[in-house]
């Protein structure tokens, strides 16, 4: 595994590699992201993965100082899953300025679910993905439905702004009881942890209500965010989402979601499960 | 020359052409234009020359309904400029929800000269450029200095937006008495076109001064716009600026740039003047 560590040694490396399939990453690789490079790989010749704590998505009083840095581990974990690049920059060569000056402006979907507790996330998501794609120029990029919001602000980016990639989504990794893989598990403490999977329990439950037909959106939400709530959770959201645009789902919708965010102690935690009917 | 009309066609004709250099345009094509294809030529196998006039970049009020659309007599002028592709893309396959949902948001240099008395038009140019960029795929791009403003924030957003490419800038193309060449002088009276060198010769006054020493700025200026304004243009402004950022130039300057706007009847018309000192 070449691990790259200019834009310009990437670059020239991007040129004579044939077909590439991307995965950026912030690090701290779990079981989830390893999905995501096996996806890559039967896409592609060859798997770029990048790790970039990404300073731009952090907002004010967030965890970007904190976000585990592992690169030791996640290069020994990218090279046991056969990757073939290892883009791994520097942040004073992709934020030279320190501050980003032109940037990529979501619509309003930014701002809503993930976005209204996060300002400017998205537009961070959106501008560093811009950069990394247009350092690593890949034919295919994959990315995982735990962050389905950011999934679809990708994917309609990339669409709306005529980029030449396919945005290969990947399905949610999750531990036996059901809670989804994330960096931020790691912060949980042994109580927190037993506690976690009722997210998932919840949008499940509210998942197999829609499946059955269910309709009333409004109290589906209303009793996860209750049994959350009493259970020392602090929510952020729980909604039943068009799938399809992340727009309100309207009664009778066949591809929705389920999107949750909530706090467990200090981190925060999201889980999403799509419903097809 | 290859006509095309459609993005997919575009990314296919792109897939085995080489080394491209590109050139954007609105059409209706004068000279200034083919000295872009001319350079163009130079820079590379394939030469792929973009007409779209881009509704994102006229505000409310402006003359998007009324540019000149001279297809014929364009696409004519590059088949005997020795243009390989001509790509004409359809505006429903550009803009195909009308709105454009992503864009790219320049710095605050797009608010101030040209861009405080067009709000929106940079980032509509800006995010017109990304589009065709990313369906073109240049390794060159050429761009005019007419447009100093717009050169100047294009070469930003590719530098901060780590775009794999490289943008030429071509000197301005002028009439025999100065007039910059510009698809909007077809807007001239015959009063207004005998007029409108007046313009470039303040530029020019201001540009000696400034390469003679002076450093009062403000007054050059004023001169300007007094003798402007004495004979009936409506100015937006004269401003000497920093070459490298558009910033206010400070006194002592070495690299500066003496740019105008000012009206002339109906039609707006802009030039400037690079000095180095």
């Amino acid at each position: 595994m070449q691990v790259i560590r200019s834009i310009a040694d990437m670059r020239a490396w991007r040129k004579t590699a044939g077909k590439i399939a991307f995965v950026p990453t912030m690090g701290n690789l779990h079981a989830g992201h390893l999905a995501l490079v096996r996806e890559a790989k039967q896409r592609a010749d060859k798997v770029v993965v990048s790790i970039f704590v990404n300073r731009l998505q952090f907002g004010q009083g967030e965890d970007f100082d904190a976000y585990p840095r592992t690169y030791d581990a996640d290069a020994e974990k990218l090279r046991e899953a056969g990757v073939d690049a290892l883009f791994f920059p520097d942040e004073r060569e992709l934020y030279p300025r320190v501050k980003q000056d032109f940037n990529v402006e979501p619509p309003h979907v930014q701002n809503e679910l993930c976005g209204a507790f996060r300002p400017g996330h998205f537009r961070g998501v959106a501008t560093v993905v811009s950069k990394l794609f247009n350092i690593v120029q890949p034919d295919v990029a994959c990315f995982g439905k735990k962050d389905y919001q950011q999934l679809h602000i990708i994917r309609a980016m990339v669409d709306d702004l005529n980029m030449p990639i396919e945005i290969v989504p990947v399905d949610t990794g999750r531990a036996d009881d059901g809670l989804a893989l994330s960096s931020r598990n790691g912060y949980l403490t042994e109580a927190e942890r037993a506690e976690a999977p009722r997210l998932y329990r919840n949008l499940r439950r509210i998942a197999d209500a829609l499946e059955a037909g269910e309709n009333d959106y409004a109290s589906l939400e209303k009793s996860a965010i209750d049994d959350l709530a009493a259970n020392g959770w602090q929510v952020d959201y729980v909604e039943v989402r068009d799938a399809d645009t992340l727009e309100i789902g309207h009664a009778g919708a066949h591809r929705l979601v389920v999107l949750a965010a909530a706090r467990l102690g200090k981190p925060r935690l999201i889980d999403n499960i799509e419903v097809t009917r």
